[in-house]
């Protein structure tokens, strides 16, 4: 056990980067910033906050969607950056210990210097930290093989609204001694404690991808195609990305996207298998039976390491999109793939006969039951109403409103739409145990 | 929403089957038996055990090896065996829901005749419940491809001891809208709610299995032996059974099991892998680089379902050693890979110096992190000794008294040697806030 450290000395002028999230939708003023150094400061900070009952606003990379990092005025942030080491890697087991405030970056790149590959990625890696990782169970375009954060984090030590240090560092595959703790932590948007230290799950070098984009002509047949593709044998799907017809054409006019198929068609996917040299185009023969039996439309696969960049390009034209359709409502809904069609299709029939001039650019990981929507140029004082018309449209579907990016401040008026009362109740009695003053990331999530 | 039920007719002439589980270690006669048929019953049975302050022991299919549904003598037992329904198989996206009390082996069957494969399993599948196997996070031999019940489960339905119905019945792989509840209740033996009904998700049938059996002169040359396997090119690691040479001496003394190898080597492993026909051998490609590097000192390669068979025959033959070393003590310890052999070593010494005449035999899990020692045969009053030297030896080594089996009753005194004191106050705080009468399980896992 380590020894009590001293508060540390809080900042008084601070920058206005740690004033609002990538979100840009909610900003604040903090009243005094930390940058703790240590697990050690960042208790003492906690207990000096606890005993004066001080709202905290915890601060990761501040790459967040649901402004959960972004302070009210005058809070206290507790910012991680400064906690960012690569402790240790065990070579044999594939584990590293590493520090919450590490960038996602930093970590993928020391796991792959000692031979292994950390899994969770997308394009904020350079920005965000794992610990914001962790603490918003983020997962990004290979989930449907390695799963989110949660599937990678064997362990965690987390500081607990009074300054108790946490430790609940297991590294154990399988441990069944009392309930793992990990879960409190991982998902919960720094309401329940700040996340100081993670034990990761490193994964073996994935083999080389192949890549195919293909057409179908409804969201069931895509579906089917899914389920075929996980039972073939030797393809190892990493990627299943959908994109609306409309998606594919806004991506070609708006960021100069050039489709690898005839445009024409509702539904296109772009598919990644991490195949051996042994397996031998296996995605490849998957995909010639699909076509024979009429599950999709049509098909490219790639033949080069510059199609499979075109094709991701198409997919991740996304900041292009955003700024030639802006003001947006940006959408990360979950359902079950059997509901996907209907959602598409009351969303499509009200959104446009309510907004007409708009786009609406369905997108999303289907393998994750996830479908993004983005919506606009919609008038900013039509954002809120937006936002309730499709959050509506996912009600007793067994769904969620947010697959991927949390609540925040952002959704929180709509959580209850997916979560049932006695769902909102648990969490109130959790952070009523572990935060009974409600000082951490207070009014994020729930009320 | 669902209608309150009334509370049902207790049992009082209840069958002796109801008293103990197969740890045979505890036994108590129950005051009432309660065998509800829905989730209005149960809920009805725990309003009603609330209020008047009952203490209510959970039962599952009674094959736990830790005690935790066995009664205290008056306690109210609720039994879940007649909630067996499989109630629906989502065949394209391949998700059961799922009564608790349907038997493991139910589960397994119906998955198998929707086309899908569930993949927890292990010897007691004909009596246990899914419901128990999630409050236990059982595992079994798969879990180093598939992970454990908490890999499994998608979402669940449980009653609160105030007998509040709390459907987290998710079926979302990505869900980041608020805590995800789960895992209160998964590996919580029975202590924070009732389950009730489970989302499960299934898996595409896995190839059929190429395997082997392998000699190592040291521990740390299994672990890289493992490791080098997870890498392979084409291996699909599907099993990594690991036993002592006395192990497989025992085993073939007591249980007339023939060892496929030499029997004079220290350490042997069973190993499978799921192999699609593109792979071509690639575990026995593996198998012949290690032996070439020394990695391995000897190696049995399966010609046929019947060497498989007898394979696993070997490893199979707890129920046999049980008998001929009785009484053993049973231990399901999980320590990382690097102190593995340490461990093995100073149990080793202190126990031959201790009790020189009994056997120590070592086996487990290696890739779940997990080593079984069964110890036999003691004298009864040596017994909690015995424990109490064994799990002195996990302390400070990142292990766990219990990776697969739980604490219940019979490993409760010992739960601090690899929890921390923040950690069991966390717990203590958990229960507090979601059974405040300490009605459920009270006595197990915590005081
Ligand atoms: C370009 C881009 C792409 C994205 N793609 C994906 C994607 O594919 N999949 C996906 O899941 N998400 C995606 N996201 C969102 C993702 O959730 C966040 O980017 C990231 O996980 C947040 O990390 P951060 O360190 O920036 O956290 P912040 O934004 O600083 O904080 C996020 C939340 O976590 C809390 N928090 C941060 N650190 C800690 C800590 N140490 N302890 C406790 N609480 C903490 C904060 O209080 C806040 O509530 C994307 C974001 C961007 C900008
Ligand atoms: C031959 C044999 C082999 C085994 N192999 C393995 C193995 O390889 N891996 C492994 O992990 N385990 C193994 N086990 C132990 C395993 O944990 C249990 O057999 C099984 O998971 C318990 O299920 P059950 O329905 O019999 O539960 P029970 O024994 O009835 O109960 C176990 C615990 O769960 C609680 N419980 C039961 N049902 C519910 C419910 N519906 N809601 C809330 N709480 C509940 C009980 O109160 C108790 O605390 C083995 C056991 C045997 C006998």
């Amino acid at each position: 056990m380590s020894l009590p450290a001293a508060l540390p000395e809080a900042e008084r002028d601070i920058d206005a980067r740690f004033f609002a999230d990538w979100s840009g939708m909610v900003r604040g003023v903090p009243g005094a910033l930390y940058r703790p150094r240590s697990v050690e400061e960042v208790s003492a900070i906690l207990r000096h906050c606890h005993q004066q009952a001080l709202p905290v606003t915890i601060q990761g990379g501040l790459t967040g969607l649901a402004g959960g990092g972004v302070p009210a005025d005058g809070d206290v942030v507790v910012n991680l950056e400064r906690m960012a080491q690569i402790e240790h890697i065990d070579e044999l087991e594939g584990i590293m210990t590493v520090q919450a405030g590490a960038t996602l970056q930093a970590v993928q790149e020391a796991a792959s210097r000692a031979g292994w590959y950390f899994p969770v990625d997308f394009g904020a890696r350079g920005s965000c930290q794992v610990g914001g990782n962790a603490a918003t169970n983020a997962g990004g375009e290979r989930v449907i093989r390695y799963g989110t954060m949660r599937d990678s984090v064997l362990g965690l030590e987390a500081v607990l609204a009074d300054g108790t240090v946490l430790s609940s560092l297991t590294r154990l595959v399988k441990n069944s001694a009392g309930l793992d703790l990990r879960f409190l932590f991982i998902g919960s948007e720094g309401t329940l404690g700040i996340i100081t230290r993670l034990r990761l799950k490193l994964q073996p070098m994935p083999a080389s991808a192949a890549a195919a984009f293909a057409a179908a002509s409804d969201m069931h047949a895509l579906a089917c195609l899914l389920r075929d593709l996980k039972r073939a044998p030797g393809v190892n799907l990493t990627a299943f990305e959908f994109m609306s017809g409309e998606f594919v054409a806004a991506a070609s006019r708006l960021a100069g996207r050039s489709c690898p198929l005839d445009g024409r068609y509702p539904w296109y996917v772009l598919i990644e298998s991490a195949e051996h040299a042994e397996s031998g185009g296996a995605l490849q023969r998957a995909l010639e039976r699909a076509l024979e039996s009429g599950r999709i439309a049509d098909c490219a696969v790639s033949a080069s390491l510059a199609d499979t960049d075109a094709f991701w390009q198409l997919r991740h034209s996304i900041p292009e999109l955003l700024a030639g359709l802006k003001p947006t409502v940006n959408f990360d809904c979950g359902l079950p793939w059997a509901e996907m069609e209907g959602f598409v299709d009351r969303v499509n029939a009200a959104m446009r006969a309510r907004y007409p001039d708009a786009a609406h650019l369905f997108f999303g990981h289907l393998g994750d039951n996830n479908i993004h929507l983005m919506s606009g140029p919609h008038r900013v004082e039509d954002l809120h109403a937006v936002e309730a018309q499709v959050y509506a449209q996912l009600r007793g579907r067994e769904g969620t409103i947010s697959a991927e990016h949390g609540i925040g401040f952002i959704k929180k008026p709509f959580l209850g739409y997916t979560r049932s009362a006695a769902e909102l109740d648990v969490l109130r009695r959790l952070k009523a145990a572990l935060d009974p003053r409600n000082i951490l990331n207070p009014g994020r999530v729930l009320d």
